[in-house]
């Protein structure tokens, strides 16, 4: 699997650090990489904002300097504003996030992706030392992403390159079967029939149904709860009359 | 377009709110919905976290109950943790992030994605009142986001639904055309024969040539520029020859 680090250059304020911390824990990355960082009080913001990254990528960080940085990991620098054209190389072209999961999955690593300052970002003397750019998509009239936040994005965008699972249960295993499906769609035909349903309407009745479960994706089990209460208003009706 | 809210229940700290509220304006949302929110004061954190959404998104934010949001709204609840299988309908079946874009483009509005309290969430009572569940995929051993990560990362997901705009450039303008590349590789062709470049090993290095700048997916102004280097290497070259 490849290696892929965070690296913050010269961040102002510890909370941010607290927040891409966390975020890589969330997401499965371990390697925070800082260049000029804002001491990191134990009791401080830092700390405060990186929830269980508290124990381990915090407390694990690197300190290094840009120019070990780029001498020792492919460097994708993160700027929410690009050059417009290719006539300008410091800025363009340029990956979004989206995109990056395809590229890093055949680049040789170690990779890091490279944060700047909270108000200016990577200054264009360090963008032009750094391997490639990535642009979160964002507002036209107000790209600037909180420092914490754009990390957040990246991090969950690469986090199927280094998560081996995730908390998520397999849906498919619960989806409805084709054969519970019809098997539901023949149970409801039967119960308009029990129902004295006028005739001429159960076919346009049945349709509509399908076309609602159709999209819903049901589970075998919500079927089998919906046939349930059919079950039990065919046998109330069935009491019920004369 | 379908008109999409963000609603947070009983948030804690004020922080919070401001970091969704500028991930609202920077991903194209305007309508933050509070229920039981904590003061907002103008010059406390929800303020200083908020960007540019402190002119906007904030200050115009609407406070409603629990009831009017259930009953106003097509609601999406996020949680990290749900069911393990559709035997309990609390928390599952649920969707992720990456696939709300497609299920909302025909989902009636209005819509409210809900986020909850930044330890415990929305409750099972609150969720069992909501429409439908979205969960972000995260570490198995460590899913539970920060509120404010959450909320950016739906909003980064959806913003493609609401933002006419974004501030990166059409790349496909710029991106070189077949016919310059086989013009790149010819112009390559005839330099490494002014080198007087072995014959032998010839076709091979064009062929790795090819494939280095296949995978690149160059501009067009890239190549002008290379151009230029090599015609003046080939200048220099043949002024030297004896």
């Amino acid at each position: 699997m490849t290696e892929i680090a965070v690296a913050v250059v010269d961040a102002e304020t510890p909370g941010n650090i607290g927040t891409i911390a966390r975020a890589m824990r969330n997401f499965g990355f371990s390697n925070l990489v800082l260049i000029d960082p804002p001491a990191l009080d134990p009791d401080g913001e830092a700390y405060g904002f990186a929830g269980k990254a508290r124990e381990d990528v915090l407390p694990n960080h690197e300190v290094i300097t840009f120019d070990e940085l780029v001498e020792e990991y492919h460097t994708i620098g993160f700027t929410a504003i690009t050059n417009e054209s290719g006539n300008k190389h410091v800025r363009y072209p340029f990956s979004t996030p989206a995109e990056l999961p395809e590229r890093l999955a055949t680049t040789g690593g170690p990779i890091a992706l490279v944060f700047g300052r909270e108000r200016v970002g990577l200054t264009n003397d360090e963008l032009a030392r750094i391997d490639e750019i990535c642009s979160i998509p964002a507002a036209a009239d107000y790209p600037t992403l909180n420092l914490g936040q754009a990390a957040t994005i990246a991090l969950y965008e690469l986090s199927g390159l280094v998560l081996p699972e995730t908390q998520l249960p397999d849906r498919d295993a619960d989806r409805a079967t084709p054969e519970e499906l019809a098997g539901f769609f023949e149970h409801a035909a039967t119960f308009l029939e029990e129902l004295n349903y006028p005739e001429e309407k159960r076919a346009k009745t049945m349709r509509l149904i399908r076309r609602v479960f159709g999209r819903a994706d049901p589970t075998g089990r919500e079927l089998k709860t919906l046939r349930g209460v059919m079950r039990r208003a065919s046998r109330l009706a069935e009491r019920r009359q004369p």
